[in-house]
């Protein structure tokens, strides 16, 4: 678990995913902004959120001022918004590490593998960003399901992808933070495979009519 | 577990993958034939693999040939053999099942997914052999070290991709054979993301130092 308390950005935060996201982070004691469009609406979460999580530090903001005031980013937004949400809010990330949870989905087709152009989502963020940037891919395949129900450690592994070892290690300690086992998975490029599994979890979830196929990463010493 | 025996070729079986799939699936029953272009290394590894299983029902013979003989045929070769060799006993293939498990590995970056053109290796090969063949992608994920260890079931799941669901459920029915949990993970396209999960998996046993990192799907009712 890492000691240190972070203020966080979560873009996209009034999604199933982001709230999830940020309801586990305030609740581990960190300082979540929720980036969102809709001022109404992120309030409303907040406000669920805290009562899931009555102590928990939770705010709201547009977009480019969470990302602002946080020294670390999560973006958790639609595939279909994701360039967009970067370039709102580049010119607050530069030397900041950005936790991208972009999954590649098309619709309807969302059980099908349909890999966007290079591969992976991400590889186009920090493309955009360059090297000021630190990008960290991870958290494409914790079921927002599990992530909101804070009775239960949800039994996924966190797949944490990057070029900087030093920046997926600050990225586990948070996915511990969330209850969640983080695991050094190499490279930015290889979350290709993280984002691709998506799909094929979603394929499981509804053929095995369960909601929230996971992945758990065997053969580790237990860390 | 599938009641019914059946003749297996399997390509590229004298490989580590390949022998220790034709190892497991010769263990439990049925007649393996090793497809090699080298007879005295194809007699070599029958023999070997016969050390390991007493029991077991093993021959070798060119691919082609091996092809024609069986009911079901498993592809195991390099990357860079892959197309050759469809090529090469494409013939014998109709009406059958092409078991996949050609992971598109590029050396020396073995650890960095780097997708192949059209997101999977085998989506080429469903391609080249039409509707006639139904292909079906498994076994990217489970180490050859496990395999070859019958004393242990791999603590691995097998992500089973294909267009056929009854030949996806036949595979199933080859992993339980071979001590294995199968899982329905949708269709051929979604083989894109155990292909590229294997350079995840080579990455974890690198930064892990571990021999055989595998992966398991979870939250599904027990099977």
């Amino acid at each position: 678990m890492s000691t240190e308390k972070h203020t966080i950005a979560v873009l996209g935060g009034t999604g199933a995913e982001g709230s999830g996201i940020a309801l586990r982070l305030a609740h581990a004691g960190h300082h979540v902004i929720l980036g969102s469009r809709d001022a109404d609406k992120a309030a409303r979460v907040c406000a669920e959120l805290r009562q899931r999580s009555p102590a928990a530090s939770l705010a709201a903001a547009p977009n480019a001022e969470a990302a602002a005031a946080a020294q670390i980013v999560f973006l958790t937004v639609p595939h279909a918004a994701q360039q967009a949400t970067v370039r709102e809010v580049q010119g607050a990330l530069a030397g900041k590490i950005l936790v991208d949870a972009t999954v590649p989905l098309v619709p309807p087709k969302v059980a099908r593998v349909q890999l966007p152009e290079g591969g992976s989502a991400v590889a186009a963020v920090q493309k955009l960003l360059g090297e000021a940037v630190r990008v960290v891919a991870a958290f494409q395949n914790v079921s927002a399901h599990h992530l909101r129900d804070l009775a239960h450690a949800p039994d996924c592994d966190v797949l944490v992808c990057g070029d900087d070892p030093e920046a997926r290690q600050t990225v586990i300690g948070l996915a511990a933070d969330m209850g969640l086992r983080g695991v050094h998975a190499g490279v930015l490029a290889n979350a290709a495979a993280a984002e691709a599994l998506t799909s094929v979890l979603i394929a499981i979830n509804m053929r095995y009519k369960v909601p929230g196929a996971g992945i758990r990463i065997t053969g580790l010493a237990s860390t």
